[in-house]
């Protein structure tokens, strides 16, 4: 039994392939069905102008961007993101998940490409606000695991929006020591779920620390 | 007679309509004619990316972009003209003419939509960097005046850029006082130009005013 709060603010985060559009998908359909009204969205993208952005950023080569230039641009497609359809989502008491939000770029922006992580929290902090998820769903699996599926989708479907998914594995490792780290320094506002096995086993398994989550949350309130 | 300085980097400012792009083609073909080599680019843009920043940017309605979203965006664009164009041009010892630089982003993101001065200049010394021009010319103008040269422009030449132009005529006032304030903070970089009058009236101020501020530099070197 899912215990939903009302305009919880969640977002999902993990390596490349490790399943986090799909979950998207079904949190949503599982709130839906419980009777939650709210919206799934991805980032970079969520709004029109957001989508331009990401289309910019994903186009082209690994060395396409300066990592400055590129979390600029996150962040710009962010700003307008909150702005647009977050904050206006939460005002009408309505649930959002993100497919990624601020935890990527700290992950990638950071940890992967090596910009500093204050500059980043400070950047968010002027340019976006306040505004954290309540709960931060990580997706945990070794990338080497999280690759290969990753590429099996993209040949299954010659989407070819996979520049981050080029890059080599001790990059991808680094972004999920981001994620555990980040899940670590604030526990209360981060679940961390086994993602090996099959989409039904992590689908049970996202529910169920969802379910935690929630229980503790109403236990303080 | 120019005294010119090796790899100097000029950026020319000023309301829309006062001149500037007529400006830098002026002013790179008279240090051509005098045996400099450099070349002359311009913000937004002077990349490949920063084109397409550009085009994101201008496109659309005053409302298109939070303030916030299009300061990070004229940033990221600035950061790979910086990396990609002006400091490997000035490495080989050449002059660069920017149309705009940081200076418009203080004047339009800044004075005009109230962005916070002092966030303006750090992002830029974080993202960019200590990245100045030797010498800002300012192109002074009533935008009273620029502004009917512009919208003149526009009709004659049916582009359409010109979204910041549409934007009331006291927005363009704070711009204009931004010019004039940045250049008596900073009187070292910065020579103010009057731009009223002709063409070539503009044109032998601008150089008059050059050459004195290399006379002056040269006395100091």
């Amino acid at each position: 039994m899912t215990i939903a709060l009302p305009a919880a603010f969640y977002a999902v985060e993990g390596v490349d392939g490790c399943g986090k559009s799909g979950m998207v998908r079904y949190l949503t359909d599982h709130l839906h069905a419980l009777g939650c009204e709210g919206i799934a969205t991805r980032e970079p993208g969520g709004t029109p102008q957001g989508e331009r952005i990401r289309a910019l950023i994903l186009s082209g080569t690994d060395d396409a961007w300066d990592p400055y230039a590129e979390l600029l641009l996150m962040t710009a497609a962010r700003v307008e993101h909150v702005r647009r359809v977050i904050l206006p989502t939460r005002a009408l008491g309505r649930f959002v998940i993100s497919d990624r939000y601020v935890g990527s770029t700290i992950a990638y922006q950071g940890a992967g490409r090596g910009m500093a992580e204050r500059f980043i929290r400070d950047l968010h902090a002027t340019a976006v606000g306040a505004v954290w998820p309540d709960l931060t769903i990580v997706l945990d699996l070794d990338p080497a695991i999280a690759l290969g599926r990753s590429r099996k989708r993209l040949t299954d479907t010659a989407v070819d929006e996979g520049r981050f998914e080029t890059l080599d594995l001790d990059f991808h490792r680094r972004i999920r020591a981001s994620f555990l780290d980040q899940a670590r320094r604030d526990p209360d506002r981060h679940v961390v779920v086994d993602a090996t096995g099959t989409p039904d086993e992590v689908r049970a398994r996202t529910v169920a620390a969802l379910d935690e989550w929630h229980r503790g949350r109403a236990a303080i309130a």
